[in-house]
């Protein structure tokens, strides 16, 4: 299971730095829809790395294979594979491998859990292995956008103790986000953001920051109660991905500071439905959407490859001093917004097949409230 | 799969407010394990309304009953039935049910979902729905005790404003937590809490707060990589407890304000493994326990029933001001430790046995560090 | 997940012999359906034992209680808990617990798995197990009756060497099957079979038998590809009851003595769809509904537990002479006819959820065929 | 779901006839397993097309490659990626796409439930789609093999009409098996089955056969009880490949046939454990391995694409006689035989990992039988 997520639709992920290529299986597509790697592409471009002189300087060009379940340029409803394939395939020899787990890095744990490990670029513990998702999401954007007109933009709110102003969630897009490198929509903070990361990169350390998503027009009903919340497997998604280190939903950490009677969402009339005067919840009641924007906030710690020597042990224990050669990202913020987007996607993709299952039997019910 | 929880440990809950009771199945406790109700019930205790002064003043006993699954004292390895009946049984009548969806709750999301809902105190969105949860995680709870001597502890660290100093998280216990009714080790913070919360309870509004836990004793190696990860069930679990808004692991939010210099934990040499000289990561890399304290952060808002009136709208959206009688909780978070701690054991119990599966074929290894 | 069945519309069922009592969980059922016990006992009744001479003596009314998920007579939509008490919670002490392991009986692999096992009545793997199911899968039945006419019949074709004629899979009913004990449509040859079990009856043996089942008005495109094929669940889901030993769909073993000449199906036009002139499939074509009635077959072992003196060894090694006591059944197909029918409700139910998903997306398709 | 197989150790297949390639994803596999494709590439060249002229005349090379999981030649722990690249990747134009459905295949099925299909070959319909459990299974095979002595064997016991004489099931190897191009043990009904395969491909027809399969040396007490008995996910398994009807294990349909009395296995002391004097129950009782050699039988229809003119309808209910043109198989068990035991090993392999997993918390244990 570990390398799997979601029920209806889901994602099956494999792929080291050094092996033949990574990518995902996506299971589950709804058949007949339209589909290329031009709707898939422009995601890993987002996430690739050496696209601004913000993120490493290694260049990959990822670029994605349809490798199954589309005919003719439309689904079948078959698993999709998704190849990127690696450009290095030679892993490394293990006899000449790291004696030195990196600080804050998996090579200990991977080594403890496992005996043995990928002699190279952090084996599945690479950012590497989130193109599979991506690309596996960005097929996932597509069924909640023509299926649902679901738009999900995130961006870059804060690197490392400078905030952006807040965004507007209602008209943010990711054209706005995409407006400078650092994917801040705030262009004041951004230019701070970037000279901040330059710096950082120049001293050979780095940087994290946070990423706030928003999912628009995801309608009222979707998710499920209990374990699978919505903002629970949203928590889960996130968490997933490498580096992060929190998450929350609407008010977050600063509702706890609130009164009930401030935080609570009243109701007001909408177009054909109930909307909330606020939204503090963050468009989910009880694990449920309640059909207004659905916004959160991932935190990334500042990434564990630096040029810095650090004082650390090998692993026999032994003290040694560890500078990290290479070329890494200073601040991983700027290339991990296509990461949280459609990492949403699956989620809520997911969610809109399993509420499908149940509205199948509409005629079913005999209803409690308004026409019974 | 919604009231599902774990791969090979796996919980489903059942039951609403007013059915016949709550409970759950615990399914792949290890055979042969002394249990009976009395490992159970002194979480549920914790759990339970009407304790002290600080919870809604409803008196529920929540007694447990070991429905299946346990023969003369010892686990058969099979399902565990864990039922707490309810006192009321009868739903309430339909026709009188409130037309008026209670702003922040659940009561217009689950009618948008099913189209129907519980007539009354919230279905399964009710907090009620945890002591299914609680009960199976206090089995979890001893599976770790009893079979790797891990300790998991929870406390309450803030409520609304007042923050308690920080604990040390390598000797705090649940005696030295439960010495206050609203479970803040810090005596004095602990003072300041219990007259805020009975300030708010007078006023009939509510405050949120933050629940702290750690784990300690975790097996280095244990947790998966990529979507299971151990910091990403942590966090699905706590987001699917009712009323949370947010989860950080480590440094958390506050890490991203750090340099990577600064927030690298470097390793040294402990008992027979690497420990790590700090513990920005909450003793987890790359979604693998490194064998450090797990510690790990809960935020729960306010909660949304108050006496204080609301103006909000009914289901068909006309206004309406809305005041809620009954006795309700005026802060959930001193009732939400046992949750936490039941929540965290069942996810470190399920990684346990996931990694015990694993180690069932090490004669397999070619190990490359060490003796190779 | 040794207890549970099913993607979407799942059933986890819980209970020991001498427990509290037994039962399942049913999680995914469609919310607003009217429910209650009424649907559930006649198979349950049809399910017990004392119900007739051909079966054991041993009386057990087995009365369900509906124990959430259902209130004011209609489904929530959530975990619709179904239980029935047992009479003697007494389990047996288990120093004086048989040190002989029955022979084809799971007393021994049970032991060898667990380490322990149950000290009386067969712990989970007694027939006790099924009531579970079949309580979950007389609402699965209602689902699949109430929202697509389904119509589910399966009656016993042979007893030991005595086969029935062949009944006509269109028009048989529930009724027809049981006209006579051993629910066997033909009755002549129930006549006889029920002459043959008396005999077996009284010479302390026991025989076994096939039963038939018939699945009308699945809509063609049910099922899933590859390892969730409909005939793949269908055979775990019958290979799951207890004391079977083998399953077969359509033309079955037969079927492999014909030339493909013979054996397909060739399509003709029927209302509004293809139909097949013959249906050698028994209903399914690559693991899908063709719409044909799915027709399957279902191979009982005579039951272990005989009267007469067995030569065997003790636990110990030990020879040993093994005369069961107590009330057993001499044949079990009479009363695993709900117990399929049951089982095979539950598979076409999940599988009719699994289908309403993907059709929830179907504007989103471009046709091939048709109206292109 | 539908592309998926297994708990712990897992498989997720992808590809249809004409895309990329197919293959699949072994997720679960113990870390540290020497591995490399000359432990796959042989039961993929035993399931090959063209390896003899008793099958079809197509010519596919079917070469493996490991796309990701190992490094260095051993497991990493991580997912196995298999990956067959196709030789023909043009799909049909799909206007040029077949009007008529193809009796007892799955075109009309496909058609149904996606509305829409692949435009040839099948799909994932096609035996193609076997290549990735084969290719998967085999790394099963090794684990099993290394990790426990397990042997796994199958051969054909019928085609058509012509039954081979019993082998024995303790000492038959692959070698035997493969002594002749239709894989049967019995050299005498070897040379009939030639000739009659060979008769039927001039006359444009198909027959059908049995294939019989043992897996020796699997522990006493691997398997599940209740839904995932090991007979349960074996009979899913072996009906989950394409023209399978019907499964048996032990004395299977037979056995119907049979008084309990004779039935029965009565146990006797073999080395270090129990062992059963007969093996009616086809190593395997209450869904538990017993120790005994698990034997069961699969059955396989007559291939459905045959050149003999077939009369039916085409997709809008016309009237139409089909000849199929092409190169096909006019009898598939020979080379079912490795597909078969490939399932099995992916069915063991499984079971193996969940049974370790219990047996990490043995010191938990407190045994009621033996010494304590």
């Amino acid at each position: 299971m570990s390398s799997r997520f979601g029920t209806l639709l889901n994602v099956s992920t494999f792929g080291e730095s050094h092996c033949k290529g990574v990518g995902s299986i996506l299971d589950g597509c709804p058949p007949g829809m339209p589909l290329d790697e031009s709707d898939i592409q422009p995601q890993l471009d987002r996430r690739r790395p050496g696209q601004s002189r913000l993120t490493t300087d290694r260049q990959e060009a990822d670029q994605v294979t349809i490798f199954s379940g589309v005919e003719n340029g439309l689904t079948l409803g078959t698993p999709i594979g998704l190849i990127v394939y690696n450009k290095d395939q030679r892993p490394g020899d293990y006899r000449e491998m790291s004696k030195i787990p990196r600080p804050s890095h998996a090579d200990y744990t991977y080594q403890m859990k496992y005996g043995i490990r990928a002699s190279s670029g952090g084996g599945r513990a690479s950012a590497r292995e989130t193109i599979g998702r991506v690309a596996a999401g960005a097929v996932a954007e597509k069924i909640l956008r023509l299926g649902c007109g679901i738009e999900i933009v995130a961006w870059v709110s804060a690197v490392n103790t400078i905030a952006a102003a807040e965004a507007d969630v209602h008209t943010i897009t990711r054209d706005m986000v995409d407006t400078n490198p650092v994917r801040c929509p705030d262009p004041d903070a951004a230019r701070r953001m970037e000279a901040l990361v330059a710096q950082v990169k120049e001293e050979k350390d780095s940087v994290g920051g946070i990423v706030t998503c928003v999912c628009r027009n995801v309608p009222a009903g979707w998710g499920e109660p209990v374990f699978d919340k919505l903002e629970a497997r949203l928590a889960q998604a996130m968490l997933s991905i490498p580096a992060t280190k929190g998450f929350e939903i609407g008010s977050g950490f600063a509702g706890t500071r609130l009164r009930g009677s401030a935080h609570n969402d009243p109701f007001r009339a909408a177009e054909g439905r109930l909307g909330t005067v606020t939204n503090n919840s963050g468009g989910i009641q009880g694990g449920i959407a309640n059909g207004e924007p659905i916004v959160f906030r991932v935190a990334f710690k500042p990434p564990a490859t630096i040029g810095l020597p650090q004082k650390t042990v090998d692993f026999d224990g032994n003290p040694v001093v560890l500078e990290a050669k290479g070329r890494h990202d200073p601040c991983v913020v700027p290339r991990a917004v296509p990461i949280v987007e459609t990492m949403a996607a699956l989620v809520l993709a997911d969610g809109a097949l399993r509420q499908k299952a149940i509205m199948g039997f509409d005629h079913l019910r005999r209803s409690r409230l308004g026409g019974d």
